[in-house]
């Protein structure tokens, strides 16, 4: 299959990866990702790698620049299900994932992007409102 | 990946298809499940098959199966993001996918099992609690 499905759940997208990615793949996942959060006006997205049990420096930078895309789009992305094997490989492959948050699983990453969300609300009011296609 | 993962959202369970189903992974798949919901007592399964986009009659074998399993275990099973040529290929196939109902998209999907718990928590209370893992 060519493409990841992205799931729209309220204000949150969840993404699960299950299969290897590969070039093309993870350029399409990121496109579809941002298009996605411009269209719904998403202030989360949820990234699922419980299934991903070997991980590389490529993946570590797809999941590093998804964070950094959904940033500048106004969204936080949080990593869930990371098996703790590709934690430690992470680390050794000197992979910090900057600008990613972790949760333990998806329910625990929906209720941190809410808490954030409504930090957010509070302290910033200055996002457009022009990104509706 | 040998596995498909399970996700737990409160109640419901959460399954994306993203790749070509084969026998073990179909068996896996629906022993996973059937075992997930004991574990988290599970009132709903959503499948989503957003990323298929051709459909034997395995597939739709297993969705049966999945709907049926589920059902026994007092868990309703919804398939949801079905494209349309699936659901053309569906009905050529001769499969209406019995006990299988189906949503447009996981929200649509998760008002429908939420309406559904409703209504049946009003009629029965007969489930019992001793599946606990």
């Amino acid at each position: 299959m060519e493409r990841i499905p992205i799931l729209k759940m309220g204000d949150f997208l969840l993404v699960t990866i299950q299969v290897d990615l590969y070039d093309q793949l993870a350029e399409n996942l990121e496109s579809d990702l941002i298009n996605t959060i411009s269209k719904y006006s998403s202030k989360g997205v949820l990234i699922d790698i419980s299934a991903v049990s070997i991980i590389d420096s490529f993946m570590g930078r797809i999941l590093g620049n998804i964070a950094v895309m959904s940033k500048i789009m106004d969204a936080q992305t949080v990593v869930v299900g990371m098996q703790p094997a590709v934690a430690i490989t992470l680390v050794e492959l000197g992979l910090s994932l900057n600008g990613v948050i972790s949760a333990l699983n998806v329910e625990k990453g929906m209720e941190l992007l809410r808490s954030k969300m409504h930090t957010s609300d509070n302290e910033e009011q200055d996002y457009d409102d022009d990104n509706e296609q």
